[in-house]
């Protein structure tokens, strides 16, 4: 691996381990070996190295095709992208450790973060919208918008949720799955009983 | 006011429109017009003045009875509960900005914080059910306990969402009436009919 990319690859094992505000250039340096000047000639500084980070985590998620590996119902495809956009974000964790802070400290980042979420409240309208043209959602418009919006929110901040509740917040390991079930369990209440059994199963069979 | 007081008075406006962790005791004392040593006199440094600010958050939302002012409904004694619980947080608003990177920094406080997450489960609950029993509410007692989770998930971090979905993060202004619809939104599906034209007004009477 080249030197630049072991330091991307070091970087942000340590940043999702220790939090990204906890961890040093000089710490990342020592980490690899590498003289702090070796380091510097790769990137000028900390927030060059997160911008390239976020840049990373922002084309893996908005590549996401939730037309991708279409499954036999519009459930499964709901299911299958959540998994996918958590098994990306877990390895982005630092990044929705305090997004907020994060964003505060890097204003750049904030309209392209707002981008990420828009793409993510429109791809869960289609999943929705399929749900609803397959007779197995029984929700208004204005159900879809506000079921919408809260499993949006839902996908920004149960990882934090869970690190919150967790008994040992130091060395929290998220539990992807639980994440996309307590996103999906938001559409349940409008869900036809078939597919109540349906959300049932996924929970015993990913829980 | 004595100079106690005053620190503290001042520190909170600082940490609510700073955030925390830009804001030092020096920056206190100057804004106060008082030495750093009369800071240290009173407070031994920072984490002492947060320690008193959480205690002081704790005891007015842990005081906070759902059983206060009972009034004409259950959805109205819920409304009534979200609206006190978004009021103190707000007037806290610091502790919300990244909560879990302050309970990371301040292990001490993360146990008392899930102390005040299972007081509100339980108010939640006790809600919950008090709809249950007017026939209001449409739930089993799986779909409440997913309801009381995700109700606790939502007033811990919308305040957030709203911040990083801001047009400017700097000088965010909550919108506590939005935090309590939000709440109250995830009911919606579960609500009889007539409830729910409830729920409008209210919407329609806040928002």
């Amino acid at each position: 691996m080249k030197t630049r990319d072991r330091i991307l690859h070091c970087s942000l094992a340590l940043f999702n381990e220790e939090g990204e505000p906890n961890v040093t250039t000089l710490h990342i340096a020592t980490e690899l070996d590498i003289s702090p000047g070796n380091l510097y000639y790769h990137f000028k500084g900390k927030d060059s190295i997160i911008a390239e980070l976020f840049a990373d985590f922002e084309q893996e998620l908005l590549e996401l095709q939730i037309t991708q590996a279409p499954l036999d119902s519009p459930l499964l495809n709901m299911w299958a992208y959540l998994q996918f956009s958590f098994e990306t974000m877990a390895r982005y964790l630092f990044l929705f450790r305090d997004v907020a802070d994060l964003l505060t400290r890097f204003p750049a980042l904030q309209r392209r973060f707002n981008a990420i979420l828009a793409k993510q409240r429109q791809s869960l309208r289609v999943l929705c919208e399929a749900l609803d043209n397959e007779s197995e959602l029984q929700a208004s418009d204005a159900d879809i918008a506000s079921l919408v919006e809260h499993m949006t929110m839902t996908m920004t901040f149960w990882l934090n949720y869970q690190r919150i509740c967790a008994k040992k917040m130091d060395h929290f390991q998220p539990d992807l799955a639980d994440c996309a079930y307590q996103v999906v369990s938001l559409l349940v209440p409008y869900l036809a009983d078939d597919s109540k059994d349906d959300v049932k199963a996924l929970a015993q069979g990913y829980l």
